[in-house]
């Protein structure tokens, strides 16, 4: 009725990891989540998931990803059963099992968030209904790659023969760990810049996982200390994540010497409309928020801002999957 | 289809102010808002929001404006997000501005409270979609007054030249500020008996505000301190406000006497049944709840006791107020 | 148009103690309960409680049964309002009678938890809709004996003539309590094992409470200290409840001896797959949860673990009970 075909390949599934998916699955998701902003945008409403519940477990705060799962549940004509851990009986030493297995008897789909890397198998293990990772400690954030990449064909138009710089702390980011597996997988990137300081590089395993795709590819990496001239003209993305003081500080061994270099290597990697001026006229700045100083204000009326853009493909990309996934 | 005309002049506007409303808009307002009373009393299911989102955004505890207003959004036809102000970003610092534009992107209207007056414009200017003003700190708390007014008109049939006592705090209550300046600015009232003891009477600067429609329309501004015979028999509205021991007694200098003093300021202010003896037979007696010892439970079964139907005419008029903005 | 029939004797009613259903209500109550989960297994959606609020106030902490209700009514197509205790004007010293005004005047139905046995009666004085008692201190939890019954009855296929164990904490567990009740007064119960340490054994004024119909109706007791290979070969039904060492120890003189004499206790009366063994081909093992150690996981494979099935027949029940009262 709607024209909105789900992806038949996610049918029933669980989304675990951003591995998961086909070349094929994320054009496919991509064209649907498109397909889900025209109508959202035209004022239709959606009666797709009606009647359908959702139950998200979020055992680590994250009102961002919360807020954008249930705003899309809810725009597919859905519905939201709002478990608070805090008052369950996980405080009764009860295991994620049987939490899982109790609430996956009411929902149709569980969203779950939680500290622990292993959580995500227990859980899909547990339950009867597919189970969305919405993070999983150090691990992944599937949903959140594959909506970095939609930002970045919708804005752009395209996401092969891109160069895209990664900026920040790389080293502890879950985020840009998966969008760079998912890039280097899944399309023919041109040039990667890791803009970080040596304390906050790229892991070499995350690197190494991916080496056959880079040699095969012929993917440009290049680590740099700072946004220098060269990256800001020739890079199509630029990605920034949020640098934080006491992590930078914690993993040095002078707190006073590291607090001077935390404010040079932020200001060696801050983003703002200075900066901006030697960027091309075609790019565009991400950031999956909340952001500290590492990305100015002054950037926010630039059209080439597009991280608050990127907040909305995470809604049409997560009813994109939730629809595929239940439908 | 449902015969339910929006307000116009609302279409896509936030709701800041009680001051932005002209006396038509009142009037019209009342009048939608006593339809959509009907429609609910008779059963009749309401589509009119149906797929769209209202996201609250409470920085301070209202449980009350809070259910009121996802009651209202809900009886039209629309969801509600549960946005987590405990769980947010703004633990990670951030600005509220990007609180406000994240939660845009998935919204369609937002309703903040926030301790800060300034907190509203701040909103105002960062979303793109309209918000409603529930509270700013000692600021405003517009929808109150609207559904304070609906009351009176609903209840005793009309609004122009009542006598109304508005009793208790009156030096710090934002909610008996917005209603003075409303019923003058938009009516015609007879008498105001400002009903307080000289601690807690209304500050000078807002009936200053005021100073050219009483003059104008021949508003009696009765400043007394205690609920008198006369005032007991002449109005057609006793309007109390919650009276805090501690709030009167941390105004004082001398402890023992302001407790002393405060059981005696209780007694001359209190509606109770003994008092409304005096009262006229078609008169109401109102109070924004929750109430301490000023009004006495014994009032409860008296027909004229309005304060449980004003929050039922609280939902009516935000309904009124939310389908006429987004429609 | 869905051929679903509301028990009429429900209409507008409270439901605030197991007592006050008859066979007849249960029986249609159980036979309404199996129709909707027949109608929400085959994919339908239902409209029929659309438009409608229910708000929960939960005073007390239990994730479980409050997902529980809300999943019923979206699953009925009504909506909830997501009041939250904590910040609401409970804090301000507002009366539970007041708060329960304020939201009854939003609501439908309301859904009340509350740590206080009165709670309840309080909460149907004041308001105009119907209250649904989900716990009310050491009172009751009607709609849990309900599910109970229901499990059992779809599980086995019939109520009438079972030979039932009731396991564990016997003496605070309110749930065994009414669902002992709830089984002896309205069903032909053979044998009821009351299998507990003497500490945590049945009272008797719940026996006594029980005695005419057990007189009347020749339903053998049993108090028995450990789960028997009697026991075990003769049950339909073993209805295990948490074990907590905490109330054990509590109860007891001598804590270290309290310990010792917790893991005997805890030995005797553990289910688990060696056990299992024992039991009779047709049977079922129930558990309220969360469990602790009294119910060993090695059970969940085992087909007549039905503990989990039990929370599904939960929301069925309670789509049943909802649709009832506010049809």
């Amino acid at each position: 009725m709607t024209g909105l075909q789900p992806v038949s390949s996610l049918k029933g599934k669980s989304v675990t990891s951003a591995e998961q998916f086909t070349r094929d699955d994320i054009d496919a998701l991509m064209r649907l989540a498109l397909l889900m902003k025209e109508k959202v945008d035209s004022g239709e409403v959606l009666h797709l998931l009606q009647g359908r519940i959702m139950t998200p477990l979020f055992f680590e705060d994250s009102s961002r990803t919360f807020s954008s799962f249930c705003a899309a549940m809810i725009r597919l004509g859905g519905s939201v059963v709002n478990f608070k851990v805090e008052s369950s009986s996980v405080n009764k030493g009860e295991t994620l099992s049987d939490t899982i297995r109790t609430l996956d008897s009411y929902s149709d789909v569980l969203v779950l968030r939680h500290p622990r890397t292993t959580a995500i198998e227990e859980a899909v293990a547990a339950a009867q209904h597919p189970v969305m990772n919405a993070g999983n400690g150090s691990g992944e954030h599937p949903t959140q790659a594959l909506l970095d990449t939609l930002t970045i064909r919708a804005e752009l138009g395209y996401v092969d023969g891109i160069t895209i710089a990664l900026i920040g702390d790389l080293k502890m980011g879950r985020t840009v760990h998966s969008l760079l597996k998912l890039l280097v997988r899944n399309f023919n990137i041109q040039t990667v810049f890791l803009v970080a300081p040596d304390a906050l590089q790229m892991p070499q395993e995350v690197l190494d996982s991916l080496q056959k795709e880079i040699t095969a590819k012929g993917v440009h990496i290049r680590r740099v200390s700072a946004l220098t001239e060269e990256v800001m003209r020739s890079s199509d993305v630029l990605y920034a994540t949020r640098l934080q003081k006491e992590r930078f500080v914690a993993s040095a061994s002078d707190d006073a010497a590291a607090l001077q270099s935390f404010e040079s290597v932020k200001a060696d990697i801050t983003i703002d409309a200075a900066r901006m001026q030697l960027a091309k006229e075609k790019m565009i700045v991400m950031h999956p928020l909340p952001r500290n100083e590492e990305l100015n204000s002054n950037v926010d009326t630039d059209p080439r801002a597009a991280y608050f853009k990127q907040m909305q493909y995470g809604m049409f990309m997560r009813m994109a999957i939730l629809y595929s996934v239940l439908a």
